[in-house]
């Protein structure tokens, strides 16, 4: 089996078939036609064996979870998925690996009508590289630069879930049964936000996704706004497994990988935000608020500040 | 100096700034406005240490080819590269190897037009990805498939330079001075065929860049077209250099690496090719012509078959 082929082979079952995809994989390149009134939105993160998931990760999880990723920046901008190229790097060519990841990768794909149009396959040590274009309509994508000082900030779901999965893998959290299984479906298959992104257009002043943590993302809407931010710890939405598990805050606060939504909206936009959300059946909790005052407070429900003990997952951290 | 300080710090001196990007690096993703009357042209390659460059290749050399074989790509497609994302992963943050590695890269960036939009640096063994997006005109854009028989054959610049500087490289092939110069900077440092590519758009019936070698990338038309060849190996454009080295048709015929562009163009557009392409100071040679008859034939000045010693470069290849 050759680049080509492999490529060929397992993601040509793909059943998501765009109108606006004039040629897809088998050329030097893909042609596709954008929507005339809408902007592009382009996203690209890459998962490392070791790094970003156990060695235990099933491939339909990973296949899953490295489009995910890219489809969750997607959703923190308000904009649709479409377009996506995958550039994998294998040890060894093994049809068992491809035929699995190839499942989840193609799953999630056609779940969110997104069409695989191209990508690179090539021998080394297991790396997944994935880019994807969105589009939205023209001014509406959603920054990380416009929170304003009384805005409210918002998230989606509950937080810390994905943080603990990985406890659970990692066998740093003794856990089972469903409890167990709800954890590590948390951290292997996100499922990102996109409705929500979608009706936060216009009201929405600034939005991002918690892929490092609730800390470090909030803090870079923070930094790219020039404000603070105060959040309450008690309004933190939590599962209950999280609550059985009663870790403290940490993992809610910077446990990284939930690909839930955070985002901030001016007073005067509630009525719209509750108007536009109520029907997506999706938790929407304010934690806080932003302030003038730089950096960010996060206060226990006794007031007292909560120092987190780690910031976000950074590479190459000095 | 974490993931995202990377990004910033050395990629954000590029001097190409392109109206159309709305938003650029360090947000959840870039925001670009394509042209409402162009369709996307998109495509993404690997580059992987020891696979596809010696270890010995500088830095700079590195990221200048990373991002040409991508442009090359688009050439191909007669289209123009605009907007480019860049994955690496990187053993160890090294400053002097980024400082290289980004010098190169925004170079031939700022020299094509493109923007760097974003991308994603992570810790593992050295792998450079890119994902480039271009623009063309609706319904423009040059396929594989579109070869007929009766079309000639055409090839820009030389062939097999680059394939002699990786023998130069390994120590396979002897050589100095200046001939082992123009070699391995032919190796080193493509530079795509952009011009010629978009000239070609409703002259050429069928185009593919020469990345795997001519036979390879020749089959590729053949295959998407459903026809044949003939090609007469006398007419395989060489340079000084090569007809020194004397090394046989194989880097010519099967070295790969050498981004210069294999098209075909009907007989009754060859006026329209010529007056197109004479002002752009490129070499464009007639080395065949497409056939009915499956398969491609090498026909040496004798007329003889010529069996090429091996087939473009192809991973797990069984």
């Amino acid at each position: 089996m050759d680049e080509f082929g492999l490529v060929h082979r397992y993601f040509s079952t793909q059943t998501c078939r765009r109108d606006d995809v004039r040629l897809g994989i088998g050329d030097d390149a893909a042609v596709v036609t954008p929507n005339p009134d809408y902007e592009l939105v382009v996203t690209t993160d890459v998962l490392i064996d070791g790094i970003h998931f156990p060695p235990s990760t099933p491939p339909a999880a990973l296949g899953h979870k490295a489009l995910a990723v890219n489809i969750s920046d997607i959703a923190a901008m308000g904009a649709e998925p479409a377009w996506a190229t995958l550039n994998l790097a294998l040890p060894v060519s093994d049809e068992r690996w491809l035929t699995d990841f190839s499942a989840g990768f193609l799953e999630i794909a056609d779940r969110f009508g997104i069409a695989l149009i191209g990508g690179d396959t090539v021998c080394g040590p297991l790396a997944i590289g994935v880019q994807l274009i969105g589009q939205t309509p023209a001014g509406s994508a959603l920054r990380r630069d416009g929170a304003r000082s009384g805005d409210r900030i918002y998230v989606t779901g509950t937080l810390g879930d994905a943080g603990l999965g990985l406890r659970a893998c990692t066998g740093e959290l003794s856990i089972d049964g469903e409890d167990r299984a709800h954890l590590i479906d948390r951290l292997q298959r996100p499922l990102p936000r996109v409705e929500v992104g979608r009706v936060l257009r216009g009201i929405a002043s600034a939005a991002i996704d918690v892929s490092d943590g609730l800390a470090a993302d909030l803090g870079h809407i923070l930094e790219r706004s020039g404000c603070g931010a105060d959040v309450d710890l008690a309004r933190l939405p939590l599962s209950d497994t999280y609550r059985r598990c009663d870790p403290g805050w940490d993992p809610a606060v910077s446990g990284g990988d939930d690909y839930e939504l955070c985002f901030t909206v001016a007073p005067e936009r509630n009525a719209a935000l509750q108007a536009a959300t109520h029907e997506l059946n999706v938790p929407i909790t304010m934690i806080g608020a932003i302030s003038d005052q730089p950096g960010l407070r996060l206060r226990d429900e006794c007031g007292r500040h909560y120092q987190s003990a780690q910031g976000g997952y950074r590479h190459f951290q000095d």
